[in-house]
């Protein structure tokens, strides 16, 4: 060890704070704002369920490292909804908040952190893009899976959200098959609008008998 | 896939349970009870800061498996407070626990869920032992570590905080010095009583020059 312990827990304290930053979606049980520690849990333990919807190869530890630490810039930039969100929007913000983060860790724990934090970002491994699809399909399954009470928000439409989610989560097509199926099974609760047609999006709602 | 995604949404859905299950330990910034699930996130983020308070050979991954885990019998079982339990007291209600949860996995995932929790149970393993020393480090690093505001309950010494810790961290000498740090601070801070000497126990609180 090159530093102390004590050392690093500059660190672990600044991250207390996604304790106090809610998100978007609620819980199934409490009806209020998931905290993004909650979430951050909750996606890695789903993307531990979900491990044979990846392909063959993918390094699950990995994946789950990468989710580990996702949303820690949420400490400094705050959680950004996508709803509201244009493209890259957070990008700025979020590279700031994740240099600032950094900067509380001993120069010998940086690194490892940093390159987790960077690739997370930059999606470009399996690893990555699993890790980003999981967490794009957590806040779906809290809203309208089983047990689900619907989004906070009620300007969402069947159409919306999976034009949004679809470049996440097509690549993964059992996650996708599920996205949808969770889709309209909530239309049919009554729990989401339907909004129209999918456009030139397959895997939507299917009708018929 | 020998079972749809969809099948395994009832264990996924269970385990929100734990975001409505409150610690005894504060959160640093909120002064509110952290939740189990909050507390499961951040104790892996933090075996993943310590890692090299483990011997070599230790496999992290495993580790962080095993954390991410290891509180989800509290779903049924909920949280047993260390300061009121009796030694053993919450096995049987966590055993009991335990099956009741699995039984909520199609049968091709169980085999994983539940070899985890058992190890990390029985105890027999360095990965096992290290995540439960992490486990007990984190509340004490919430309450008396740098930002913390001390514990909810004024009765605690550090002669009793110490004897409690001591047979789950002092196989890792860097988490037991950590620990002993923290407390000894905590004393002179007024976050926590003194309450005598420490008898048998070494690390304590040392004085003098």
């Amino acid at each position: 060890m090159t530093d102390t312990l004590l050392d690093r827990l500059a660190f672990f304290l600044a991250t207390d704070a996604l304790k106090d930053i809610g998100r978007a979606n609620h819980t199934f049980a409490g009806g209020r704002p998931e905290t993004v520690a909650e979430h951050t849990w909750h996606v890695t333990l789903l993307a531990m369920l979900l491990e044979d919807a990846a392909p063959e190869g993918t390094n699950h530890h990995h994946v789950r490292d990468l989710l580990t630490i996702h949303d820690l810039v949420e400490v400094y930039a705050g959680d950004t909804v996508i709803w509201d969100a244009a493209p890259g929007d957070a990008d700025d913000r979020e590279r700031a908040a994740g240099e600032r983060l950094m900067r509380l860790l001993p120069p010998d724990q940086v690194a490892r952190f940093d390159r987790l934090w960077r690739e997370f970002q930059a999606q470009e491994t399996v690893e990555a893009h699993f890790a980003r699809a999981v967490d794009a399909l957590h806040p779906m399954l809290m809203s309208w899976g089983p047990g689900g009470a619907g989004h906070p928000r009620a300007d969402l439409t069947r159409r919306r959200v999976l034009e949004r989610k679809r470049p996440l989560l097509a690549g993964f097509p059992a996650l996708w098959e599920l996205a949808c199926t969770i889709v309209a099974s909530a239309v049919d609760r009554g729990l989401l609008r339907d909004g129209g047609a999918e456009g030139t999006h397959d895997g939507g709602r299917r009708t018929g008998p």
